[in-house]
């Protein structure tokens, strides 16, 4: 029942747009359409990235950019198809794979 | 002191109920019973899974099945020991698990 | 384009002080000092580690000490130059770090 996947975080902030919508929610709604299996999305409570800028929601006037996380799972096949994609559209934020064991067998979705 | 470990990561509803308590609560309580160091768990903002249904803090009528995400971390042994069986617990959701390389030792606690 | 890094997990409690600071606050202002690229905090609902005692969101007596999470993501040669020190600022905590695929290039910073 174990199975090779990978899991596929995006590092984002959450005022960041793409084509008229939020990043995160634009992501979101790609990931489904290319039939990835499963997205969880986070909202952090400060942190920062290359622009070294603190995002807190303790720093009131930035509380509406704090971090979000995409965490994407699925064979390692389906997440290296869709990487190069996802990093274009995530200019300023971080993009990171990780190999993981699923203890549940993934059921592959047709596209 | 490096010392290999697992983490251990399960994706549920929050909405999921089990033996008559939310699914995420009997699963802390349970690993604490087999005496597992430590677990962690959140709330996402947004996810969907298996059932390409979107549960998201943005829709009203769907926020009270948030995904919940717990993290569970111990020595490899007592990680696979469990994994079964907690696989079994959930149904729907996604259960994976990581080594990664624990930085203070893990002090094994009698069950 | 990808690149070998690794991401450095840090748990502790909401409440735990460092130099009349909250330690979380702490370690990411000095995880900024040590020029580390990437910092993110998130606030979990519940949980427990060694000591055994369940903070949840739930027990309105103890909201104030969620477990707090930091990722921290850097080149292993950074991680592995700091996971030292931050083990020794994180005495109740967890440590670990997990080997990762950058698919953006990381832009090194000067100190």
């Amino acid at each position: 029942m174990i199975r090779k996947a990978k899991l596929l975080k995006v590092y984002v902030g959450e005022k960041e747009r793409f084509k008229n919508k939020p990043l995160y929610q634009y992501l979101v709604h790609w990931l489904k359409e290319q039939g990835i299996i499963g997205v969880t999305v986070f909202r952090g409570i400060e942190g920062y990235g290359q622009d070294k800028v603190l995002h807190s929601a303790r720093l009131l006037e930035l509380s509406s950019d704090l971090p979000i996380i995409l965490e994407i799972v699925d064979t390692e096949e389906k997440i290296d198809s869709i990487v190069v994609e996802v990093s274009e559209m995530v200019p300023k934020g971080l993009v990171y794979t990780v190999s993981v064991e699923v203890h549940k067998e993934i059921q592959i979705f047709p596209i």
